[in-house]
């Protein structure tokens, strides 16, 4: 029987956990999101992030930019966002309009309050293996694996997807975990002579059904990153109702990595809130 | 007919190129290295290092420390190597004496006069695909690739090794080059399922003869940037005799990488008197 892997119910226990930790705070966790611009996915993604953070006890805050916005006018944001004791987390909701430079912006965040994991200072903790603020996708997934019991010491992993946001940390999360990692991308020619051999298979393409039952071998575990949506409707980049009942393991989309990802940013908000107040 | 692939060839024409650039500079461009300790391999490599930068008009200064030196001295010579305007280039041999902190007193360095591309700084640099320093061996590995036209778009590239050194930054480099990328270590099983598979195969493991005739597909690229050292003769991961005829290229161990990686130091070092002498 095929396990479906419930990152709703995985994230839920997360979730229950930190809000009893944020309970016994002396003070309320606030997050301050930057959004600028009216991208529709990411008007969905902060209002997400408003609710669930405000469900577990987080204070939030959004300040939203047109697009036109000088970027002096944001970096100053930042700044005072730094300064401010009150705020334990910034987070800029991507993406930036495109003639902003993100890397730049992002890298104004005091390393201490980047919920996301993204400035170069924690990234580069991350590849040093010491104690980073994980980018939450891929620290989702990791957690998933954990909560699973799925190992992949000595696996055979195939990684889908080479961003700086998942492909790439991912690959480096696992190396660190003994597996043996296959990285491939949009030009990678053959890709099922990969996907098929993989013990462990993350996809993270946004391609709508890539990932076909005859791409993967029997009783493979599938982490599906991708997020595509169709008349309001979300789907992943594996086309699970063909797939599903030959692997051992697969998390549906939505309900599978998604909702980590969420659960990560409200951990990582916790994470900083006690490094800031030295509860560690 | 298997070509091999000529790193000492390579590296000469580098180095002359380097030598006429040196020319016309209005000063001698200067690298200074920091030794601890006596590690023999080191002992080898700082020679060399010298003889390398004195033929091709670089003044090279060593600083040596005994193994017990005190780590706040080593500091306080890197920040007066970093003020000292006649210095180019900082270079700690490593590896360090085990007690002391390698990547910290890396990171003091100016990230100018990172002639090894090991700073935070310059990792994150050459993750952002942005203009870093490059680290000297990998940075050499993807020369010889260019020289002798090795295309490894859609290519299926297997690395044997996941050092922070090697490994990951070459991982890092040949997806930006459109490979897809397999990454090995000493936890893999059936490592010869993998470089089987290899177009290209990269191996840094300093296993003597890791690679044999069977473990390789016919007409490989074979990139061996393992050193071992027996009797003073030396040899690389791959057991060159009895695989050489089976590839297309390879790379032999002394005269392939490793003097790939000495003319890119040279290189990086030329850079870096460059942007400190604003020449770009």
């Amino acid at each position: 029987m095929t396990k479906i892997i419930d990152g709703k119910k995985v994230s839920k226990e997360i979730k229950e956990n930190l809000k009893k930790v944020i309970e016994l705070f002396s003070s309320k966790p606030k997050l301050a999101i930057i959004q600028v611009g009216d991208d529709s996915a990411s008007e969905i993604y902060v209002n997400m992030k408003r609710r669930e953070t405000t469900k577990i006890g987080i204070d939030f805050m959004l300040i939203k930019y047109d697009s036109d916005i000088n970027e002096k006018i944001i970096e100053e944001t930042i700044k005072s966002l730094n300064k401010d004791k009150s705020i334990n987390g910034i987070l800029i909701q991507l993406p930036l309009p495109s003639n902003m430079d993100a890397k730049r912006i992002l890298n104004l965040i005091d390393p201490i309050k980047d919920v996301d994991g993204l400035t170069n200072y924690n990234i580069v903790k991350l590849i040093n293996k010491e104690d980073a603020i994980i980018p939450c996708t891929p620290f989702g997934i990791i957690k998933l694996l954990e909560y699973y019991n799925i190992d992949v010491r000595d696996k055979k992993v195939v990684i889908i997807g080479r961003s700086n946001l998942v492909g790439r940390p991912l690959c480096n999360m696992l190396l660190n975990m003994d597996a043996t990692v296959t990285v491939c991308h949009s030009k990678t020619k053959n890709l099922k002579d990969y996907t098929k051999r993989a013990d462990v298979l993350f996809t993270a393409t946004g391609k709508k059904h890539l990932i076909t039952r005859d791409m993967i071998q029997k009783d493979a575990v599938l982490i599906d990153v991708g997020i595509n949506r169709e008349n309001g409707k979300l789907s992943g980049d594996v086309d699970f109702d063909n797939v599903y009942k030959k692997c051992s393991m697969i998390t549906p989309v939505p309900g599978g990595v998604g909702p980590m990802t969420i659960a990560m940013l409200l951990y990582n908000l916790v994470s900083c809130y006690k490094k800031q107040n030295n509860k560690e």
